[in-house]
């Protein structure tokens, strides 16, 4: 088996570290900065304190960001960052502003709007400022992948971008900073560790490397989702889903996800599932499918992190999904059965072509059917 | 828990992938390179093989290096890249033409000797020519790695250099070159893999990316080792040992070695067993020495894996080193009773202190008589 493997992201992890702030960026050369952050956090004072603790390294504040960030938001950051001379980075929050703040440091190179790289008509120059990623939720993985998701709502386009500028240069994670996120959102952004754990393990393009952090997040979140979305407080389990999202984040970044993330697509597009929770809505579903594929392999890592076997595994998943109270059926979700042949079409993503077991039209009505 | 991590080595990996040498190298922008060989494969024409892919990228070869490279080899190796104007450097061996061709990769852009350097006198400037690492043996882990182990017989002083500049741009590791690795040293290199992977596990500088692979190559040595060790053609074994000695590279990188290693050093200085053997000499008594400590993380990887606890995976290495033939008692060795205090006392490498359990003299004695 061939493969190729690159994580050029340095990380920092544990609690307390935007206290070293100031020391993080002088010691990697950086000055001169602005800091892009959802607005909560401006909001919350985090934002201030980040600034307090860059001692004079962070100069500018941008957080004029939508929760689906557009390309005005990236070409206005951009614009910030030209008019001031600004030298760096810092993205400050869950995916809005790592997304804005991935394709500004990029942009913000050339004269152009972030319009027709989102396109695919122009590609990025090498050049692009030094990205500081400090994730406020244990969700994306964002933070070590060189993907941003962003809409461009002239054309009603929400679609990823992805360039090897938009590696952080280092991701700084602070599971205290994951401790004022609201319960739902826990859950909603748990389940999102566990389908890039997953998936990135199942994806036909899995590698050795990927496959073992994979194996390493799923079981943390088996152990510490719960406990996380319980009890905001539990700094051990926020830690433990820090380090399983960023592990995460390693284990679908070359391998890409599969069959969940595709479906997950209409389901947040057209009946607003969170991210997660629709990427949870049929992830169980695609473990009891995928579980024979490629000579069993996902029964044997269920089996490695103490399950009976895949499909054991896949009930796991289901109960805990009742566990986070998040929709499972079409119903509580509220789409009706006309709507399952549309879905089934729109489910059709690219990313279902990476899933191990092929699915069509038929068999994506009949899971849905299954799930009503 | 903090922890930092990073990884800058782009990794290439599969089966005949010399083959696609010049697209590789073309790729990365290079070109005008140096072949840094073992001389075993400039007499085997494996180098021509190199230089014949590479399609005239790369234009000299140079092989005088002795198996502990010296601070000679360094020189002479840095005085032809300067004279000839070199721009890259590839390494093709084991452990000996890696090391080697890190620190004149590194030293060819100064005036100075590699001694300086050596000594700690010198910290080398940034700038360093591109190096690539192609290992012949799935063992040192070296292709992962920023350590160079150098001999300078003038000062009878032979230790490792470390540096950021010796990580090279990219690994390329086709399991194909290790399939004419003698068998005993597809034993020792083996063991070696096995060391690096549970000393990294082990070590008080553990965290928990190093973890994930550490275990993902445990396994792999337990199951394909001795394949790999029975039949050198047996593909499928040599390309899962490269894959465990590749990531046994980034189990150790990070958190260093610990017992094990520490004790092989005067093993193989003074008793000259060979490397991955001598650090076997005492991992299954690490193993056990080790298995409750920090909450009996070891006993849990252990089970993780198929074990019934530390001690059971224990047996299994003292079982492994037995089928493959190394030695694995004082006598044996050829060590007499009466050398074991002075073995002790060299024992007490700085890498011992990052044994999770402490060890002194009076327990490595214990130890050392136990193994009679």
């Amino acid at each position: 088996m061939a493969w190729t493997y690159s994580q050029p992201v340095k990380i920092i992890f544990g609690n307390n570290k935007i206290e070293s702030l100031h020391e993080i960026f002088t010691e990697l050369g950086l000055k001169n900065g602005l800091l892009v952050s959802d607005p909560i956090f401006v909001q919350n004072n985090v934002a201030d304190k980040i600034i307090d603790h860059s001692k004079g390294l962070l100069v500018k504040v941008f957080s004029d960001i939508v929760p689906n960030p557009t390309v005005d938001n990236v070409d206005a950051c951009a614009k910030l960052i030209k008019e001031n001379n600004l030298e760096f980075v810092v993205a400050l929050g869950g995916g809005s502003s790592l997304d804005c703040a991935k394709a500004a440091a990029s942009v913000c190179v050339t004269e152009d709007s972030i319009v027709p790289y989102h396109n695919g008509e122009k590609k990025f120059p090498e050049n692009h400022l030094p990205l500081i990623a400090m994730p406020t939720t244990a969700g994306t993985g964002s933070e070590v992948t060189p993907v941003a998701v962003l809409s461009n709502p002239y054309i009603g386009k929400k679609a990823p971008l992805a360039s090897d500028n938009f590696y952080p240069l280092c991701a700084i994670v602070d599971p205290v900073l994951t401790t004022t996120t609201p319960n739902f959102v826990t859950a909603s952004t748990g389940l999102d560790v566990l389908a890039h754990a997953l998936e990135g393990f199942w994806s036909i393009h899995h590698q050795p490397i990927c496959d073992a952090v994979a194996q390493h997040s799923t079981k943390l979140v088996f152990k510490y989702l719960l406990r996380s979305y319980k009890d905001p407080n539990d700094i051990e389990a926020k830690e433990k889903m820090c380090e399983a999202s960023l592990m995460a984040g390693l284990a679908f970044g070359l391998p890409k996800t599969t069959g969940p993330h595709a479906c997950s697509f209409p389901l947040t597009n057209l009946y607003h599932l969170p991210h997660g929770e629709a990427c949870a809505f049929t992830l169980d579903y695609f473990a009891r499918i995928n579980a024979e594929a490629e000579n069993g392999r996902l029964n044997n890592f269920a089996k490695e992190i103490g399950f009976e076997d895949a499909y054991a595994m896949a009930d796991e998943i289901a109960n805990l999904k009742k566990a986070l109270n998040v929709k499972t059926t079409l119903s509580n979700a509220g789409i009706k059965d006309e709507d399952i042949e549309n879905i089934a079409k729109l489910s059709m993503h690219p990313n279902m072509l990476n899933n191990p077991v092929t699915m069509d039209q038929e068999s994506l009505i009949k899971m849905y059917e299954s799930l009503r």
